[in-house]
């Protein structure tokens, strides 16, 4: 048995919910009655996802995180996730705090690890993340892109732009107070992906997805796969920043250009964006009080396709915000 | 949307089994009745499980095929994976051979691309794949590693040794015959996954894995997980080289320490290692048959812990024949 056969045990607990886990060649999983399986993947790559050297604990937490956040975004409840990881050394000061920040996420979640692969390369994390959605009545529960209609709110959970702020300042860009930093920091390298938001949203969203590449460039997917457009106030949208709740931003230290930039185009938030009926506008709220997790309504779906933004009275702002490729 | 978005495109195709496949934030899967799933994630790292400059063909087809022999082992019944891929630049030439090499396993084996990720970053290819095990009775049918009883006879599919024949000839430590070599490399660089046969031994096996790091290695697992040891036939196990089918290797081209070291600890195999009873033992040849795989009894299961190897006379051969860690 190598050293990398050895690392696997850094990672191997008794399977709870899984029928079989770790330590064969397949694991076992045998979705609830009614339930169907909602899956997703995700590669993380140094120095493309992540700064070399980031703290093992925040990158195991981080690691995961993004991908339950695919699960949230699908109104999915965790169950189960593998994890292939490639290492250039055999660290185990690293690998211990690495597992125990990617399994403390775990055990939030109750999203157990059964398997995956450990190997010697450039180092890569890849996990693929399984959940369960409810099928009733032969019409599955999950919460699409393609839903979104003319008239529909348009909504985000939590904060936005601070994740962007601290990639700023720790590259150099953008001077931040030692207290907003570690503040923002911890947006960007721990994430809290919103799963109970996303399971009290089922029945209720009409569209759903979790922002990666930055508010507008994501909400593009759900305007494209609904066939419809929006409108998006930005005078709401700003105040969305953490970093910003307070008067640091009227101080005139993040311009307010920037601070668009970062609510609009950042990145890295994992915050839900959905868009619900008008209707349901007290269930929105309702969702949001079960999850314990702020919602805003910052605009609304149109049937004319294209994103629109504008400030409190309606007028048109200018400008473009494009989506960032993470650290590209 | 970058080009590392676009280049999903060359893997996107329409769901046909998955309830929703490639385009939202998760895939949905829906087993069929009486099933639960099988998982198995595998991770190739450029140097440690492909060369350099490999043809990409063969690469997309060993990237699946791996997989699909973890599905084999389990008697999974293939459905679907996803594809994470890092790449250091956007060849359009090496992706499309990459995807049609891919695809082209997929289909054979109708298991169904649903999801994944593309990004930037050191050559590194993670699949995850899922198959379907029935469940009768409410036990699983799913062959494991942990089921071989002393008296069971010991058995391997198809040809052991030729991929690592290949693989020292193409690193410069052996030479072969250009027609040998072509033929060994095959065995290397697009191995087929046993995937009817273990279906075809659910059932009837009591044990099975697949050899990817040689057999005793592999076998060592089995022998560990199902709490008993073995004797196995290395005068069988040496006529298991396809390369020495005819007369080359009589002639002294290979000699016999290199056979056996090929046959029990090449590595890459992607072979099924398996334990029935003897009274199953016509039951196992009409597996074979209706799975078009040939299978060789090799060995018998003993109460008695560790692995033993005889020749046909019953005496003990001497050697230690570790597992080869891939390209490490």
């Amino acid at each position: 048995m190598g050293e990398f056969d050895l690392i696997a045990r850094y990672f191997t607990r008794p399977a709870r919910r899984a029928a079989l886990g770790v330590g064969d060649d397949c694991a076992l999983l045998q979705p609830a009655p009614g339930m169907q399986l909602a899956i997703s993947s995700d590669m993380l790559v140094e120095g493309r996802h992540f700064f070399a050297g980031v703290d093992p604990f925040s990158l195991g937490h981080k690691a995961l995180a993004v991908n339950l956040s695919d699960l949230a975004a699908c109104g999915a409840t965790p169950v189960a996730f593998t994890l292939a990881l490639a290492l250039p050394t055999v660290d185990a000061a690293w690998l211990a705090e690495f597992s125990r920040g990617l399994l403390a996420v775990a055990d939030v979640h109750g999203c157990e690890l059964v398997g995956g692969d450990t190997t010697q390369g450039p180092l890569n994390i890849c996990i693929t993340v399984f959940g369960e959605v409810p099928v009733v009545g032969g019409k599955s529960q999950a919460l699409l892109r393609s839903g979104a209609k003319a008239g529909d709110d348009v909504y985000v959970s939590g904060t936005l732009g601070d994740a962007r702020l601290a990639l700023d300042a720790l590259r150099g860009r953008l001077r931040l107070p030692a207290d907003l930093l570690a503040q923002a920091r911890l947006r960007l390298e721990r994430p809290t992906p919103r799963v109970a938001l996303g399971q009290a949203l089922r029945g209720i969203a009409t569209a759903a997805l979790d922002i990666s590449d930055g508010l507008l460039g994501d909400l593009g997917h759900i305007l494209k796969q609904s066939g419809v457009g929006a409108t998006i106030d930005t005078d709401i949208a700003i105040t969305l920043i953490a970093a910003c709740a307070d008067d640091t931003c009227a101080t005139g230290l993040i311009s307010l250009k920037k601070q668009l930039e970062c609510v609009l185009a950042g990145g890295d938030d994992y915050e839900l964006a959905f868009t619900a009926p008008v209707s349901a506008r007290s269930a929105v709220q309702a969702a949001s009080r079960q999850a314990a997790t702020p919602v805003t309504r910052i605009g609304r779906i149109d049937a004319q396709p294209g994103l629109r933004l504008v400030n409190a009275q309606g007028q048109a702002v200018p400008g473009s915000y494009a989506s960032f490729d993470h650290f590209g």
